[in-house]
């Protein structure tokens, strides 16, 4: 109820303030008998982490992995599966003289207004190193879903409005801006670096791609896929918009061009589509396609310049953040919409077992 | 699980198939003392229903609406509210040539696949007739809601790529297409009757504004405000896209423009914002400015050409559907997307009350 | 969150007031493919219905039983499906006089405040005609439970202190009681039509067994097969105690006398009992033996004497009830009782398919 | 859905077994502004934890309490609390010989036929070692409750047999046995030192009283407050039965007896009822009286006696469990009780606010 908890069955339930002891996961509802490492959650992790290229934060966040329960001898029991982040050498001093200053596009003034009190060290349970929760268990998700031959991968088609022209898959972890095109990858750094300089932030746009989902993921009416897609992406820090397949494209084409027509596969007994502007989605239900979503978020709302706000009193007051942001978001941003694709379909795996009694 | 309920505590659940006996929904969590009557209900259901201009399905729905439990002398009772809809005088002889077909860019293959069998009379549960059960649990979200002082109005944004130069509250019941621009709305209506007369159908852009929400609606990390939004926008048949304030446009702006300043209104003794980028809400949460959401609709998928489809066997076959269908369902799903968000802000509403000790 | 649904997966919602126009319940979550009819639902709810012996109520209520939806061609579509029962021919003339009294035992003052108001004809939505939706929901989840072997019973282990000395499922059925024992029901009836012609009511224990449930039904920690019976058994009306397998008996053994013996059947390869006084239940999880629960139900409350009570202003009052109620509601809860644990483990049926990836 | 979460507002999810690394829970929904201190959570675990007396295991768990997030300057923050409890110097090594045996009244069995695989070491998940995080939750909960003057205490109304014959609350926390009867507690000692001489264990009832319950927590239908209390008990390792107010004996009273008259206080504005046989719950929601509930808890299943039963190939196999085990819970029950009514309190007390209009 009160907004920590993510999922159905596959469920997890994310905790821990920025610059609080430590932020965590527990996930409750993996089927027991999944093997499952540190290894694998820490190589996800550092994709997230910040200080790897001159276009991050320089801020260290070097995150060791303990899986505190749910597995033994390297295989889930079924039980709820703890991984804990410890949050070391904090420096909440910075934040000291925000404490009663609402920063423009942040949570300060919506958290004192909800909660009528926050922690301010470091945006508290705002804050993005939240996001840590997101992709450890996004890191066991995909591993139950490597397991039905089901892959997820995103990349940054857009940034500061520089766009993709292409797509290779394998260029994607190659560049610092993870972009699929190797060419834009090198403006949107400049674009980065540009902003940088100017003590500024741009945004972008995330595509995320699932491959060999089977037909059948999702449920009628309100849990529809693309309906538990868009929660989970817009629920991502500085999310702002979302798409399936075509997206807002399709409500500029006619019914006779964005219906994907449908053959049929002898082989694999399945219908293929001839286009797929529904984005692997046919009335809430996966149709055996490619899923695919897109994430605009906005520019890193930390800027170096100088901005009129209030504070706590109500009076009026300028803002110049300091502190070691992310000039753009995007990069890093890409294996946390994997995860958060790879959460709902976990738990949309699970729950398309119990659609029909003949699967039972 | 199954996905026909939705809210958290201000809880609805819808059922019905298009041709079968009856629709209808139960409202579970509304508080007890409002005063609800069939009559506002059947004026929102009105907005919804077919048949009241050339732009939209000739189909008669006339859906009496009776109150079968949950209230008494015309106040809520605090016990569930069921609301149902019955089916009269469906003629399903038309989709009997359909029943071995799927249709593209309806979900009849992936019911099949999902459980392996189907209801295929008028779209059976997959059907958009089911939004009369939203419809009408929203008119109670927004009677709810009223009581608080929050309002909820959408607006036809966009058809067929033609947008609205102005925004003008009083004139979106005055015309069919439900535009807030009175020289849009006929240009609108225009392109609406064009792709008609070809077979074809458009699609368009809903834009939603909720105003009077106090800060404090929205919870932390999963059930975010905006993400509660976007779910429950994209959980609407043919939604593509959501946005939320600026949306796509906040991608490709940078942090110090996008970024709302705040100022302070010593009457209310709230923050105010210079402009409203976010769509009221940051991090989450409400900022108490208005809330501002965008739903792209795709064009509709019953087109009278010929389309390439396969049967229930994996047999290639053309397909032309015939029927009753709206060209365009834009102006129809203005009241559908008024009431998704309007049960998200009822939930929300109550939620909210929860959050400090100091408000118990 | 307003307590009107049950179950986790095969879930149902119910709704309607005693004297409203009309009850309901809503099952979401049934898998598809599942054959369903009025008839065999309506079986059920003829055991539960009134004015059917001398030691029931004299009421009438002929629920006929239609399925507004989630069935096609007699089988479940996977979606949900809905039923109604309309309130037709209520006399809710002699509750007028009860509006403003509290009823002793009943729910009178305890809706009044929690609610500040309430339908007071026939006992609203506190009225154990309410548990029409149990029965006809559980005929369905008997439905599924059959397709996998598992069959539930349940009868009168105790009514006024005279309890079965011996259990024959046979004689259920033959006797008004509904004792398992036919010297005991007849002894059980006299006492409940003494107790009628004084004016007063008797209480009783009813036994639930299901049988062929196999090892692994419930979940870990709180979700437990027996909190989850005990949750479902005591949310029917008057009940005031539970037991699984020895129950408070096991509270006065020693633990080596209370243990189950663990033997081996080669031929199913699983494990067989010495004993049953777990009640087919070791830490939370089904072990494949019979599921034994008790339920304590305690004497009617409307009884035919004066009473002490109270007025909605607080004004001392005299009250005797009138009306026809049941002298005893034992015999009639057999069915109920049924239902809640068939409800119980039609979902962790489903629960149970989801723990291991080998089973997926 | 995997059963480690509970209740609906104030929820909790549990995690950890027995020998793993740590365990643990998180609270979620716990409203800003409560004043918590990890001293307080201590106290209460300390009347949890083995090795205090010669009546309980000599193991030793000294749980040190850390709150790792939700908390700031000594107060919630609205946002999740987790407490983590490390397992130190546990000795798995005892249990090696176990690993493959199913020891008669444990979970042994029927984990492995759930979920394929189990950690076999200190009973894992089944362990009463994870009732320490009940007791954290609990100690928060209670906390939130004493604010709004609710209080809950319990004691060992009986044990191996040998009832408390009087009731004085304040002795309960000065004997070993925490009776509320000095002479009883004595007795009770005693038997439980006979039944250790002897390698055997014995069982016994709890009582659980809390005080200053205002009416209207429960809800209608299968919330009420007597099932939720039932489920949350009954989920207690090693229970076995439920009881509210007059419990089974009310299936033997008649109605005129067993209805508690209803008078009026005119100073708290409230009814008073002239006994409490239906222990502070009318129709599933509380009246104002004091909420009494009783727990039947077998003898401690494992007992230093030969069983037999069978290995993980179906052999049958003598076995004598040995360790450090209670050879009787109820004492140490009595924080477990207790906290587990304060978390069903906690939550409808939440729930209780959203009742009516007129309270928002």
């Amino acid at each position: 109820m009160a907004g920590n908890s993510f999922g159905h069955i596959f469920r997890i339930t994310s905790f821990g303030e920025s610059h609080g002891k430590a932020l965590g996961v527990v996930i409750d509802g993996c089927p027991a008998g999944l093997e499952i490492s540190p290894k694998e959650i820490a190589l996800e992790l550092d994709r997230r982490k910040p200080g790897t290229s001159p276009i991050t934060s320089p801020r260290k966040e070097s995150d060791k992995v303990e899986i505190f329960s749910g597995a033994f001898e390297g295989k889930t029991l079924g039980t709820p599966i703890a991984l804990l982040f410890f949050n070391h050498d904090v420096d909440s001093s910075k934040y000291e003289k925000l404490k009663n200053l609402y920063r423009p596009g942040h949570a300060d003034y919506t958290y004192d207004q909800k909660y009528g009190y926050r922690d301010w060290r470091g945006g508290g349970r705002a804050s993005a190193r939240e996001t840590v929760a997101r992709v450890a268990a996004g890191a066991i998700a995909k591993k139950l879903l490597a397991h039905f031959g089901i892959e997820i991968f995103a990349y940054s088609q857009e940034i500061a409005g520089i766009r993709c022209q292409s797509i290779d898959r394998n260029v994607i972890e190659t560049n610092a801006a993870r972009a699929a095109d190797r060419e834009a990858a090198q403006k949107m750094e400049q674009a980065i670096l540009e902003a940088k300089a100017s003590g500024d932030s741009v945004g972008g746009i995330v595509e995320v791609i699932a491959t060999g989902v089977p037909p059948g993921f999702g449920e009628s009416v309100f849990d529809k896929l693309d309906a538990e897609i868009a929660k989970a992406l817009m629920s991502i820090p500085a999310a702002k918009g979302v798409e399936i397949g075509s997206g807002f494209t399709s409500s500029r084409s006619r019914g006779s061009e964005n219906n994907d027509s449908i053959g049929f596969d002898a082989k694999s007994k399945r219908a293929v589509f001839s286009s797929n502007y529904a984005g692997g989605i046919l009335g809430g239900i996966s149709n055996g396609d490619q899923i695919v979503a897109r994430l605009a978020i906005k520019a890193t709302s930390s800027v170096m310049k100088q901005q009129q706000t209030i504070d706590s009193s109500g009076n009026p007051q300028t803002i110049q953040v300091e502190g070691r942001h992310d000039p753009c978001v995007i990069p890093r941003a890409i294996p946390i919409v994997e995860s958060m694709l790879a959460l709902v379909l976990a738990d949309h795996l699970l729950i398309s077992k119990l659609s029909t009694l003949d699967k039972l």
